[in-house]
Order: C-alpha cells, then sequence, then structure tokens
C-alpha cells in the first residue's frame, strides 16, 4: 500500500514587510503612547478607536503622499462589497465625523492611536503596519486651532523626551503658496497641470538643491540618466517669486511674514495666507511658544499638496549616524495641517479640520539613537529549583515576592542541569536567583545570588568597591523577602 | 451639453459587524489592559507584539471553538501567497516559538494583547474584531505552569476590579475525561466519531441539562422541533460515567479527586489526570488560593476538544440583567488550559505549552454592569471666548491651567452664539467654564462658571447645602488658577 503523501510543514516566517516586536520595543512604544495620550488630554481631545477595517467606500481614494490613488491598501471582497485596512487615522476620522455628525460636540477634537496598513513594496527599515498617533480639531474655523496643534505637538516631543532644542516645528501656509502661484501667473483653471509641476518640484527641493528646482519651473531637467523631465515653463521672473517663497524665512517670524507679504503682492488668498502666519505667531508667542520651539518656515513643502490653509511639520535636529556611518540629521518626526474638505466628500458640507499625526516608531527609533530609552535590566527574579518535589515551596516564594510588588518566577523549564537555570536567568535579564535545596530546605534558610554583581565581577575581578557586597548570601527563609528588597535597591 | 453624472456620495458607515469606541470606552479598555500587563509583568511574563497580518499557510486550520475549520479568517490574495487577519493571539505565538526557537529564552513566557479579528456572521453584541489579552508559558511541561496561570488570573481579575467573591476559577483535565473515555469503552483510534459525539454532547450541558446530554450519550435525541441528533450508543453504565465526571465536583477539591479516581479506575491516562489536578490544588493552597478563588471543577467542559491536559475557566458569579429584564449569571469571562502539540506543527516537535486568554471587552461589560467604571466628569475646563480679538489671552489662560496640569481648551466653534458654547461646554462634562469679555479684561478678572454645581442647582434648586458655594465667582485674572483648581477640588 502506498504510503499516504505528507502535506509539508508550514513555514514559521513574519510575512514580508511585517515584522514581530518583543518585550521592552513594546513596554517602550506603550509608554510612549501613554505619555502622548496624558498631553492630548490636557488639551481636551478625546480618545477615538475605530476598527482596522473600513468599506473602501468609506475609505476613498484618498491616500495622501501616494501619486497613485486607491493603491496601497490591502483590501478584499465579501459580498458585493470590498473592506480594506485603514492606511491612515485620519480617514476613519471622517467617516466618524460624518456619520455621527448630529450627536458629537462641535468642534469634536479627538485623538486616536494605533496600527494603519500600507500595502507597499516592503524595503529596509520600511513595514507595512506601523503605529501613528493622531490629534485633529474638526469643525474650529479659526487658526487657534492650528495654533494649538502647534503647541501641543511642542509640549508633546518634550514630554516623550525630546528636550527643547533638539527639536523645532516648522509652520508654512498652503494659502500662500497659492498667492506665490497666482503672482507667477499659475491660478487659472488652466494652468492645473503646470501647478502640478510646481508642487512636485518644490517637494524635491531636498533632493535636488534649488538649482535642480528652478530648472523644472522653467523648461525641464535632465537627470544623470540623461532621462528628462519636462518643466512648468515659467520665465524667471516668474520661477524667482517660486524660488522666493522657499527660501523665504528669515531669523525672526515677523521678518519672515514680511518677506511673504512682499511676495505675494495682491494675491488675496496669498495676503489671507500671511495673515493667517502672522496670528499664528502672535497665539504663540501669547502661550511662551517662541522661535526656539516653533518658527514660520516656507521651506516645509511637505503635504503642500495635500492641506489647504497651515501646514505644520516637526523636525528633530541632531545629527545620528546612518546604517553607513554618516552623519545626517534626524528629520521629520511628525506632521499635519489644515485640510477643510475632509467631511465634504460624504456630506457635501465643507467641515474645517485641522490635525496632527505623530510618527510613533520614528521617534522611538530617535530616542533609541540617542541612547534615551531606559534599557536598565526589569527582568524577573528568579527562583531555581533544586528539588522538583519541592515545587510548592518555590511557589510560596514568589507568591510572596510577588504580594510584595517585585517580579518574580520559579524556572519552570527541566530543572536537571542547574547551569540551564542560570543561562536561562541570563537571558531573562535576571537581578537575583534564590537558590534553594535539600540542605537549605533542612535548615530553613535560603540562598541569594546578586546576577547584577555577578556580572561586574565577571567583567572587573578586581573590583575593590564590590568586597563589601558579597555576590551570593544566606540569610533565613523569613528574611527572603526583606533581603530581596534591599538587593534590587542596592543595584539600582 | 449633457451635464457630466455625478459620482454618489459615499456611505459614512461603520462596516457591518465592526464598531468606533468612543472616550471613556477607550480609556477604560486602556486602563484595564494596562492593569492587567502589571500583574502579568509582574509574574514574570514578557510583552510580545505580532502584527495583524499572517500568511494564511502560518495560521493554518486552526480556529478554536469553531466547526468549520479555516471559515472565519479575513484573507486575501498577494502574489502567490494569501494572508489573513490573526483570528487570535495563540496561532501568532506558535508561529514565532517557531520561528525564533533558537535565540528566545525557554521556556518562553510572553503576554500579548491586541484586536483580533473574526469572519462571522454579525449579531447582536457580536463583532468581528475585538481585544484579547493573553499570557503562555512556551516549552514548561510541569503542571507548576498550569497552576501559576490559575494564579495569576485570579490576581489579575482582583486588579480590574472583580472582588473575591464575585468570580470562580474552575480547572478541569482532559486527560481525566480521556480517561472516562476509556472506562466507557471509546478509547479506540475506531472510536474517533463517538468521541466526538460525547464531547460535543458535554459541551452542550448548558443548554440541554443531564437528560439531554443522556440522550445524546446513548441512542440519540430529538429537539423540539422534531430533528433527531445521533447519539454515541453508550450503553447506560457507559453513559454514567460520563455523566459522573460532569457532575464530580464536591466541597471541596480532595473529595471530588477522590470521585474523580473512582470514575478513571484503572485507566492510566484518566490517573495521570486526576494526579495533576491534585498537584495543581496543593500548588495553589500553598500559595494561598483556596477554593474561595480556584476550584476543582470537572464541570468545566468548554475546550476539553482543543486543550490536552488542564483546562480553565474564569466565571464572574454576579447577576446581571438581561437585555429582557431577566437575571442571569454573568458567564465566562477568561479560559485557557494546557495544548502540548501548539508548535508542532511547524518543526515537528512537540513543545508543552500552556496559557490564559481574557475577553477583554467581556470583563468590561461587566464592570460596566456593575457600575465599576469610573463615570465622573473628566472634561476639560472651558474658557469661552467673548470677544475673538482676545484670542491670544483665552489661549494664555489654558497655557497656564494645562502647564499646571489641569485639562482645559479655548471654544474654537464659532464663538458668535454664547448659549452654544455652553451647550458645548456640557457635551464636553466640563466641570467648569471660564468667561471674560471686554469689561472683565478691563478690571483684569474672569468670571469662573462652577458647571457642575450649575446642574445640581437645576436639578434641585432648595438644596441648602450649595447656598455657600456661589455657582458662579468673578476673581482677579491673577488668581483664575488657584481658584479653579479650588472648585475642582471642591467637586471631586
Amino acid at each position: 500500500m502506498a504510503k499516504p503523501k505528507k502535506t509539508p510543514r508550514p513555514k514559521a516566517v513574519t510575512p514580508k514587510g511585517f515584522r514581530d516586536y518583543f518585550g521592552a520595543e513594546v513596554t517602550h512604544r506603550n509608554e510612549m503612547l501613554a505619555r502622548i495620550a496624558e498631553v492630548y488630554h490636557r488639551y481636551g481631545f478625546d480618545p477615538l478607536e475605530t476598527s482596522g477595517v473600513e468599506t473602501v467606500e468609506a475609505l476613498g481614494k484618498f491616500l495622501p503622499d501616494v501619486d497613485r490613488p486607491n493603491e496601497g491598501v490591502f483590501a478584499w471582497e465579501e459580498d458585493s462589497d470590498w473592506l480594506a485596512l485603514r492606511y491612515d487615522l485620519t480617514a476613519p476620522l471622517a467617516r466618524v465625523a460624518a456619520q455621527y455628525r448630529d450627536t458629537l460636540p462641535s468642534p469634536y477634537r479627538r485623538y486616536a492611536m494605533g496600527p494603519v496598513w500600507r500595502n507597499e513594496k516592503p524595503g529596509p527599515g520600511r513595514f507595512r503596519q506601523f503605529y501613528q498617533c493622531d490629534a485633529d480639531t474638526v469643525g474650529a474655523p479659526s487658526v487657534a486651532a492650528d495654533a494649538e496643534i502647534c503647541a501641543m505637538l511642542s509640549d508633546t516631543l518634550e514630554a516623550v523626551g525630546i528636550p527643547r532644542g533638539d527639536y523645532v516645528i516648522r509652520v508654512n501656509n498652503r494659502k500662500v503658496l497659492n498667492g506665490v502661484l497666482e503672482v507667477a501667473g499659475l491660478s487659472g483653471d488652466d494652468k492645473d497641470a503646470e501647478r502640478g509641476i510646481v508642487l512636485r518640484a518644490i517637494d524635491k527641493l531636498d533632493r535636488l538643491g534649488v538649482e535642480g528646482v528652478r530648472a523644472l519651473l522653467g523648461e525641464g531637467r535632465k537627470d544623470e540618466s540623461g532621462d528628462f523631465t519636462k518643466g512648468a515653463g515659467l520665465d524667471d521672473t516668474s520661477a524667482e517669486v517660486i524660488v522666493g517663497f522657499m527660501d523665504a524665512k528669515r531669523d525672526d517670524g515677523a521678518t519672515t511674514v514680511a518677506r511673504l507679504r512682499e511676495l505675494v503682492g495682491d494675491s488675496q488668498i496669498g495676503v489671507a495666507g500671511c495673515d493667517e502666519l502672522e496670528l499664528i505667531a502672535d497665539l504663540l508667542a501669547a502661550q511662551g511658544y517662541g522661535p526656539d520651539r516653533i518658527v514660520i518656515d516656507p521651506s516645509v513643502v511637505r503635504g503642500l499638496g495635500y492641506y489647504t490653509g497651515p501646514v505644520f511639520e516637526a523636525e528633530l535636529t541632531f545629527e545620528v549616524t546612518d546604517e553607513k556611518g554618516r552623519p545626517r540629521n534626524f528629520g521629520s518626526v511628525a506632521g499635519g495641517g489644515r485640510y477643510d474638505d475632509l467631511v465634504k466628500r460624504f456630506t457635501g458640507q465643507e467641515v474645517p479640520a485641522t490635525g496632527v499625526s505623530i510618527g510613533v516608531d520614528r521617534l522611538l527609533a530617535a530616542l533609541h539613537a540617542k541612547g534615551r530609552l531606559d534599557t536598565k535590566a526589569s527582568g524577573p527574579v528568579i527562583v531555581t529549583v533544586m528539588d522538583k518535589a519541592r515545587m510548592a515551596d518555590y511557589q510560596n516564594m514568589v507568591a510572596e515576592l510577588r504580594q510584595a510588588g517585585i517580579r518574580a518566577e520559579v524556572y519552570l523549564g527541566n530543572p536537571k542541569n542547574f547551569g540551564n537555570q542560570l543561562k536561562y536567568a541570563d537571558k531573562r535579564d535576571s537581578p537575583i536567583a534564590v537558590i534553594a535545596g535539600g540542605d537549605e530546605f533542612d535548615r530553613d534558610v535560603v540562598q541569594i545570588k546578586d546576577l547584577i554583581l555577578g556580572a561586574e565581577i565577571a567583567k572587573d575581578a578586581t573590583a575593590e568597591e564590590w568586597k563589601d557586597r558579597p555576590q551570593q548570601v544566606e540569610v533565613p527563609r523569613t528574611e527572603m523577602l526583606a533581603r530581596i528588597r534591599q538587593m534590587l535597591e542596592d543595584q539600582s
């Protein structure tokens, strides 16, 4: 008889572009989210948690920062509907603001934190699931709402451990750009293509430099490979207005806005944009947020195609070393702005909205790069097992420690090889091991081994200062808790 | 010229079977998760967070508690692979334990909390995304690991606000059932179908009662509609052994185990199961967990088909009123057990594992039903806007409050109608409103309105005790913070 064919074993792999988070990676993120939530709460924002799944219809062709709308989501068909994983937290907010518009307070101030999914080609350091952490105000037409978001972003960065001076929040305004485009002769309905070229060109300022952008504003640009990108066809005077906009930042906000007023001339929308920037700067100054934290900076160009009014971006200004060992600025960790047509898709009514999104994983990477995450060992006290028949006694020890708030566990693997138990304690970053065998139980004592000290001694065996701290002590069973408590205190 | 056809507006609806969580619903859950994590941490478990997406291959045909395996997941094709949303936190743990088996500590003790997705027909109160909160020990053969999980579950329930006496954790053992099946003549490979019928029958004990189960153990049972379900065909003596098993619970653990020993007779696996139950009871007693918290109870039948050793279930014992106004026991909020073939699918090696899963949403519903969730108003202090030109001054007030740790915001809607501002404050559960117009600014004072007291007075205008606490006071601007702090203290 032929043997039945075996089904091959499944592969135990994380799907491509996804990753697993272990131990401190999880707690560090949770602590950061809790700190951010604390600030958002203090500013009067309420939490909202929508599910990971939305109808494709509600999500819409709406992916920001992506040239090909409606790509980039994980979607599947159900009956005649399509469902998809949310790609950000803004699209679900738009759906909620429309769906509950009769019952939600107005303005509606909400924060949301959680994973979002992007169906993109995975790459090094690019994941298809990541955390976002947003706060938005829906229904507030005043730029006071935008100023407040900037102040809150500043407080948030400091609350999670980025000290003042290590970050800057830059504020720009899409309306000023519109004014500049008008002055450059690109305001008509027939100039849509040219405006697109200009937006994409200034988006490439970082990469191409001013000259590269200038070429794209004019006839076009041939790149290193010889490929030619058609330009917006502006004459030199008009191109200079655009370049002047990107380069308008001065030492203080008032001078910057004055420069922008020169550039936008009589353009109504341009003047409105300058007025808004000025008001934001005034409101922030009234709350004590000066240019050491928040600056007017027209070179913030990310998201200008998406937002309709003020735009802001938080950048970390310290240097880190990249994967090739070169120093570079850490860069952007949060961004946001005003988008007044968010809810309109659903209701037809324009509702003013403004908000910010923090890239939690990038912010964690920044703190990690600066060594600002607490990596102190916080492993459990390990009660080792010398005699399996004494399991109840070992469990009694950990119960006593746990009730006193001390993290502790009994070694629950095969206890035969004692070396394995100490290796396990080492792998768990255990601060202390408790050892008790037949002899100890007879005499009603336990051995307490300081594993941190043990590791120190292993590194530097001559250290004089350790002499008074014996690495292993024997204490009566009744004094175990007190002695362990003392040892943990000494270690920290 | 024909008008271009308009695309219809998208519908703003939560997808069927999903829901949105607002405000306190989110914070209550987060607080509960944090409290559970604190207990899990103290017991030596480390967090693990896998992504929501797994390969269908890794998930396997493994859905527990579902008759039709491989149904019930949300899945989609990607290139030649299939991806799916996780349906629980155990399948990803199996994948991780296999994938990282060379680097993880062994035993691997991990906890995980997060949403899982089930592609089921939505029904009232049944959602397709919900939270699970699991702790598992992988690689610990000793039932000390099971006992520990039960103790931890008990501590966890008390930590989240279920007092002792309001819950019970029942412990059973699949091996005892196997012994009973052996005695009943159902141990052979050819009795697989009959064993399935018995397992499904005892699973229906709650619904059918002992007589219904007895019928299914014998020839079969005709239900009220006249449909006939074929039985396991046991004779009366054998059926009595099974019924005896379900009914074996006695006043104390020792007597229960003695009764089970009678039932399993010489069955080797049955005796092993009884030994395990006895050891679990001993270990728990050594840690002080008596039958007021954890009991040996063979009527725990849920999951017996899935688990391979000890099985446990936490039940809330207080009564709640169901949607039809009838009192009923709240029922199960957590369950778990030992499943020794979890990792084998991937590696071929049997790895002992045991764990527990808490139904966070059900536990929240229980606390809600008992009125044990903190529903005290924690809305922000609202600084109202009497004069739009004074926005910087209003922002300055909230900045001062926030820096003092007080939740506060300026009203950012259209300030024209002052009544709307107070309605907004009411909707936000605001404790205090600050009011300042031209007159107040001239005299450098603010009006502070106690909205909680206002609501009390509105309810009971004659209340004598409120006389000394004026509902609205005028204070110098410099005393605003101190007065608000005092008022918030008086309110709480």
